[in-house]
């Protein structure tokens, strides 16, 4: 079978706005185990959007941009429900980005061969597929952005800024990323592994080709930068998919404010949805009211999902859009404090 | 906090008819993991349906009735969605038929202290509850039933057919139950650890009191029965709600006919919806493929969903119940071979 | 590759004797995590078999005996720790009697094909592979051992002392089974889902090829019998590996007793390992503490250790070996009570 | 209960040279299921250990320092196990370096009131607590060492160099921290998101008093020193404890050094212990198998251990340690090139 079979099919990103989701979470309230905990999770996401002093960050780990959420986000955005976006390299460079330079994931299938796949320069995520060749032009783009830009330390929340603002001087495939409509709408996007990404290929090589005078990407900027959105947030509340680095950061944020001598507030609200087991100690998979131990998030309005999130995350989200608690939202437009 | 405090709020079961999942699996179809595989569960229960030579066969393990979906499989019944039940004995008598005799499941919490719930004769299943004292009532009818019978040996299917006929006999608080409605259709329910519910401390106490002439529940016909269910059917399909003896006990019915030198069909279709750990090498968790080893299930159409089943489960049922392949189904009415 | 290239690597039954796991728990005891639990684990299987008072109850659900654990169980009922045992039909039936009679499980992958498996008539348990000829042979056997026996019904109990009889009447190839041992031992073994197991098959040719008489299997009488062992044995401490009928069954002799009018102890001791997670409300993955909500177990002394039991054991058992607790304890011989 | 009385009972780390796991290890590889996928990851490590070409890439995620794991780690490195590490902050600065400064992680549990930890400034990881006061003064401990260096960018790599060296200096509490031995050995330690961790507020403090003039920890240059390793090392082999962050950093080395026109080996040797869940695309739970469709790791000596890994990585360590192939081994000092 040739390469192009296996990318036939490509992954189309669930929309929304396309089914009202408000019937299902209503009833789902009224049972028990994992519906009653989306249930909640959906109520308390609302409750963000209803408190007029609640800032919302949104965090993503794992690969629910690339198995079909992707536009989940940008509605999320763009219908003023995110105020700051705090996530892994892969989600907002590796599958965002790639998509906004044109490019597509495709369903493949967790039982192929991989060396097959290998020789096809077929990557898989679990049962996706990405096109090699495809991801390199990505990480080449990243390099000349890099080249173009001026020669200083970046937090890479402005480097992401760039990112945006280059998609939207009319180089952008596809319109509707994640990226750009956070360059648009001033709503930050913070990476704290940034280089732990396809990224990282094209900062590398600027930095190798570059050896005197090259940017860096700060990444104790970026502590410092979410930390001062903390601060001027106030009330905050966290809708988290996945845990890892980005779950951690953003909950940091209130012991440094506090390190800093400013007495922030807990997130009022937290929701976390993941399939991490919460036997190995692991920050992934903490609880909430673990966190609230070390009084990063309050446990009033706090809710763990345990579940794989492209199966939840749509009707949570679809179910916020239909409430339309956002339509009166104002947007906080963080990413102002930068310019 | 007094008892029924503790009681305040029930478990509403979620009714497949008031929303319609039909547009929400659709775009699940497009996406990857999880819901990709909660799409093709619901495609392959679909092309069940759709295939008039096809026996459906529902397995119930887990408390997922007690849960808010015990009206999915009511509804699935009725709708002359599935021609046989093999089931835990708790499925069937502590959450079924205790609900038919008027009783409730409450909404509780994991993280109650279990000592103060012993106390108040509460039961915890995982965030739900259940009156103590309700359920010895329960007990208690199973043991009448059990008295009012013929002294001899019954199979499980018998003795729940028999449990539907003292409902249906204006005993039943609850009219919709899956015991009557079975019983009403003729569609075989079959608990091969019968005795591992609650039904087990009335039939034991039935015993105990009528040492010498009692009825007894003979597990060997429990399979000689589905086999001969089996090898009528022909071709067969599982929607597996959870693993467990059910799962294993429907497998082997294939093996069983060999067995009897009746060279029956492997199951053609196959869904599990389960959350065990394929690691442990255990039945519940073992993979359909795996099955088709043992020349138990084919493997064209077999998903297995690593999911919580009331999450995905009222997704699949509803899609099923608006495309409306049911409405030409013929009934099976398998139980009509034992009257 | 031919089918015996497949069945080439037997699978090895670790011997706990053959190194002293002490040391390993003593140091987990100190450390956090699931190291800690089983550490845990193993102090309270130690205090149990130090209890003069307290009978000790191994539960068996999953495939553990197939993969590697068999000898474990072995050595635990030959040095007078377990008093009585309740598993799911495979493990005694499809695994221990199966090597008893001569057959080997063997090494395998789960990444092989399974239809080529099944060409080949071999059977994949994850990683493990059995020939389903040796399995039809066996099959067989139960099948001569039920036509040789009287025509009345038999509690699974009775039926697998019989089974006991017969390997120890020359039969056995391999002499060190957990049929065999039990037998000899007095210790009784209950499956209350026997016919759900390779003894299925062959009780079932058995009852049709003798329509009129046959003997039956009284799946009453073992929750009879186990619940007069239960209050015959007055302190209980339960070691369960695995969850699904036979913890439920165990744990439900309590209330069972108290059904019958006799105040019976809650199970003092309880350890429980396993994979499963403990969101979906089924009893596998239910706690302990859940379980003293329905006033089946004390919380004193209980443990979930979430490991894949292989993996941890025979850490536990060979701790509790050279522990030597049972050098001095007194077997409980409760089959005498049925003989 | 007074906050001393939490923080009673110190997390002992357990030492792999008190017991020899060996004839554990050995009778695993003849088992199934996760036993033997255990001895197959120390069969695989022993191997790495053998081939005097292969650089060992030992990464952490997760809490297992914190868990009774710290001294495992260290051990590795002073004989010779481990040539480079790549680690979350967290392993490092508030676990590893935090006991350094004579700080302890403290036995307590996952059951206990968070509300009531907070008031006591105790924090929860799972069922270990933490002073945090301690970890106060860890963090400020950082920001001296900020404080006392050039302002300059630094890779996490360059500024861990200097932690090391901190200690060496007289300053550690504790002699045989991972990162003391490390500085002496000359191995190097990555933290490709260092700032997520209690060195990040130390930084930020850093940052903020030095507004002007500060130092920066460049996550660029982690990434082209990593690689570099990579390059220089040629043949390598992976021994990851958890998924996240060092995972991918480490197999992305391979695809950076070829984006810098080099054709460097995949990683020949892996092996992951992880209790992470395979099924929601995640990196961490993703197999090495994937992997090698993206050309990171070579699949003839890969092996995942689905284990919480306090349960296992002792036994492997243990048996590395005893087998003695460290012996004869060359260590690389890769932490040289950067002098």
């Amino acid at each position: 079978m040739e390469k192009s079979k296996y990318l036939a099919k490509q992954v189309e990103h669930i929309d929304i706005k396309s089914f009202d989701a408000r019937p299902v979470i209503d009833s789902m309230a009224k049972m028990s185990f994992s519906s009653r905990d989306t249930a909640n999770a959906a109520s308390i996401f609302n409750r963000m959007l209803q408190d007029n002093s609640c800032s919302t960050i949104l965090t993503l780990a794992g690969s629910t941009s690339a198995g079909g959420c992707m536009q989940v986000y940008y509605e999320m955005v763009k219908n003023n429900m995110i105020d700051a976006i705090v996530a892994t390299g892969a989600s907002i460079v590796d599958m965002d980005f790639f998509e906004a330079v044109g490019f597509k994931h495709y369903q493949g299938s967790q039982f192929e061969d991989d060396g097959k796949l290998r020789e096809m320069y077929i990557d898989r995520i679990y049962d996706t597929y990405i096109d090699e060749e495809d991801l390199q032009k990505c990480d080449h783009i990243i390099y000349k952005i890099a080249n173009s830009l001026e020669k200083r330390p970046y937090s890479s929340r402005e480097f992401i800024y760039e990112m945006g603002k280059w998609l939207a001087s009319s180089n952008a495939k596809k319109k509707e990323s994640l990226i750009q409509i956070c360059y648009e709408k001033n709503v930050p996007i913070f990476c704290p592994a940034f280089t732990d990404s396809s990224a990282g290929f094209g900062l590398v090589k600027h930095q190798v080709e570059n050896p005197k005078q090259h940017l860096t990407i700060d990444s104790i900027r970026d502590f410092r930068e979410l930390t001062d959105i903390k601060i001027k947030a106030g009330t905050t509340g966290l809708f988290m998919i996945g845990g890892g680095v980005p779950k951690n950061f953003v909950q940091d944020t209130v012991v440094c404010a506090e390190v800093l001598g400013i007495d922030a507030e807990m997130h009022k609200y937290a929701v976390q949805i993941t399939v991490a087991d919460v036997r190995d100690g692991a920050c992934s998979s903490s609880t909430l009211k673990e966190a609230s131990s070390w009084g990063k998030v309050q446990t009033v309005f706090e809710q763990m999902v345990f579940a794989e999130a492209t199966t939840v995350v749509p009707l949570i989200a679809s179910d916020a859009y239909h409430r339309g608690y956002w339509k009166t939202r104002k947007p906080k437009e963080f990413g102002k404090i930068f310019l």
